[in-house]
């Protein structure tokens, strides 16, 4: 093993290129801008590297497959997306978003800390041991979409399209965070979403405002609708909302305990008054939400405008876990509007996947911590599923695969979806020696 | 009478010459357009008249102030205002806003319905019998500001200044409409309206919405106090806030049966698709407001984005009675809210002012309705109150005038504030005479 990190330490500033070379090609999924390019450009980045590699593509922006063997018939899953966020606001940016450009040894570019980087670490992680060993103890598979940023609307047809390629004896996924005391984490799962927008329109057009003492105001009747939805409590009141919610474990409770939550910074960072009266941490991962991404009706510009609105929206999302069934939460919503007699709502979905968690004692668990200590001298922190969201339900449910989060990569200031996105070149190279002692010591 | 009558028959086409003239001078207060042009345009139109007549400028826009003596030592004060709504959407306009194209018997113009019209028919009531009869029964004062269309801000401080100018027997307010079915129709007196803004912040930016089970979301606090306020009985919950409205008399009641409404053709023109389970027209008139024109927070563009908003924003108007005081209001709002535990809501005070009311028996009144059987062969139909606010308060309670609504001149289908603003050439005529009947029997 301490030839393979030697060779990594030796060869830092080529994995560098790799991922300068990456993070300097476009691929904007929301604007649909370099997807094409990039998937190419990956492909032929995995056959260089010692990888049979295609771009598959059935619907959407294509996936980009790779391929190799090892000397046992067992096999490592990939999952990454090659795909990145929009750059706006670009005047906030330092440099170019997409000049990948190194300054106090750091790489700032977009994607490069989601989710090239870890996507680079990964390939760079394998030619390491090609090259010192001349082979890998086992095999690996990539699967990379391009459509992550945009929520993965195809990821299904994907999936079952190459259900078959795809059979693993484990999943990383798209890799992990450091906290923000700089210490290494992974994730044993991920949070549910339900993403919904809900529309009510009384009339054709807005009226003056004196008319409101006799035509309904669509604005109050959603605020009525919203108000049944959650109380000043945070509770959920939808009928059997947390009907199928799973209680943490001890064990899970426990990992708890060793999370860092840097309350104060993230205070300062969002400049928030105060956080609800709740044990944060728990709350963070533990909790489904009811949230209101978004509402707006009527006249919202400077001063004064006396209306009555035609119509009224709010963007609702939920965060579901363990065991709930976003498709049954629909259910329930819908079942509340009637029940509470709210009619004539227009509810649109704008998707919705599972929760998903692994456990702690799957194989590739294991050696995701175990390997840690390789690294950094300790076991990773395990958060038991994300506070985010994420599809690794199709993974777990579907493919049947045990998936934990990976090696870490970013921190906390890594600006992901921001301008200056960045990591640090020293984090890299500790991601590439995770993943390469991960690879070498599963079984 | 009939002399008089017979001479605006005769020189109708030089009266709508006369409006013509002043609805092409634009005069948009909101945007500062054109409002010193259309102040001395008026000036000089009030002299060419036989009125004196200057400008007066104390904040804002100037009033015109012009004054005729009577053989009698009374005097009638007339309000209006020369200011007009923007113009926009322009394209929607078949002629152009300032043209004042005439049409099928109509004039076409930004202003002409409100109150451009109202305001020429009075000047040339006046012309008409000095032409016919070389002298006026009473003096006229006229009011003319320029700030009625951006909620008359400055009105107070013009009153005060000009009070003893002022001084009348009775007050003739803006200008009123006919009813769906071409009846006449004038109003007794108007709410008042007191518009808040309400904004509530809980952080310096927007988070991702995973923290939303940690983080305070201002939408939900916006929501959860909004529904404070009103239930969906359309019960508004403030403690107090009926507690000084003054039901309607009987003889108010009376009046109401004569108020022709067609449900089906507002329900048309609106698009509708119920109204609230009440006594419509009763409501219209005598119930109080409290009504959201807007309300924004979060992401409200096209499909999903995952948001704990870190500001929410609401903007209510009441529409206030007989005899609810605004900063009453305002203070048993504040009472509200503290009593409810919602602290750090930012209130912004857009304006407000009293309802007004004068009697039926006032002489003002009683020689609007009587003359009204001149023109039309029948009184006109009175509105204890307008369903819409306006100032007419400083002129009942500091002036200590008794004031009614006027003549006639818009109807429901004549576009105030919207493209493709007319009036017929009949109904401005028919208001000319009204005008002149008004002031040959004021005693």
């Amino acid at each position: 093993m301490i030839e393979v990190f030697n060779y990594i330490d030796k060869n830092s500033s080529k994995f560098v290129e790799e991922l300068k070379k990456i993070c300097k090609q476009e691929s904007i999924s929301a604007k649909k801008r370099g997807i094409e390019e990039c998937s190419e450009l990956l492909v032929d980045m995995m056959k260089a590297n010692g990888l049979k590699a295609e771009k598959v593509k059935e619907k959407g922006n294509p996936v980009v497959y790779g391929e190799i063997k090892g000397k046992r018939e067992e096999y490592l899953l990939f999952y990454n997306h090659y795909d990145v966020q929009p750059v706006e606001p670009l005047n906030e940016w330092i440099s170019e978003p997409f000049s990948a450009e190194v300054r106090d040894g750091r790489i700032f570019a977009r994607g490069v800390a989601d989710n090239k980087g870890n996507l680079m670490a990964r390939l760079m992680a394998i030619k390491s041991i090609l090259e010192v060993y001349g082979d890998l103890p086992i095999g690996i598979k990539f699967f990379v979409e391009g459509e992550e940023e945009i929520g993965s609307p195809n990821l299904k047809i994907y999936l079952e399209k190459m259900k078959d390629r795809l059979k693993a004896d484990g999943c990383l996924w798209e890799g992990s965070d450091k906290d923000s005391k700089g210490n290494p984490q992974t994730y044993l799962g991920a949070k549910g979403i339900l993403y919904l927008e809900l529309r009510i329109k009384t009339a054709e057009v807005d009226q003056h405002s004196m008319y409101s003492t006799i035509i309904p105001n669509p604005a109050w009747k959603l605020v009525w609708l919203l108000n049944t939805l959650k109380d000043d409590k945070e509770n959920i009141l939808i009928e059997g909302f947390y009907e199928d919610v799973v209680e943490p474990t001890e064990e899970e409770l426990k990992l708890l305990k060793d999370i860092e939550f840097d309350e104060e910074e993230y205070k300062r960072s969002f400049g928030l008054k105060e956080y609800l009266k709740r044990d944060l941490v728990r709350s963070l991962i533990f909790s489904p939400t009811c949230n209101i991404s978004g509402i707006i009706s009527g006249y919202t510009g400077e001063g004064s405008k006396t209306v009555n609105p035609s119509w009224a929206m709010a963007k609702i999302d939920f965060r579901l876990v363990p065991k709930q069934d976003p498709e049954d939460i629909i259910r329930k919503f819908k079942r509340h509007l009637e029940k509470k007699g709210f009619k004539d709502v227009i509810i649109i979905s704008h998707g919705y996947y599972a929760p998903s968690k692994s456990s702690i004692n799957s194989k590739i668990a294991k050696v995701t911590l175990e390997t840690s200590k390789m690294v950094y001298g300790k076991p990773c922190k395990v958060l038991p599923l994300m506070p985010g969201a994420g599809p690794l339900c199709y993974f777990t449910d579907f493919l049947k695969l045990d998936v934990i989060g990976g090696e870490s990569l970013g921190r906390p200031d890594s600006k992901i979806h921001a301008p200056n996105e960045n990591i640090l070149i020293s984090d890299y190279l500790e991601a590439i020696k995770h993943v390469s002692a991960i690879i070498m010591n599963f079984k």
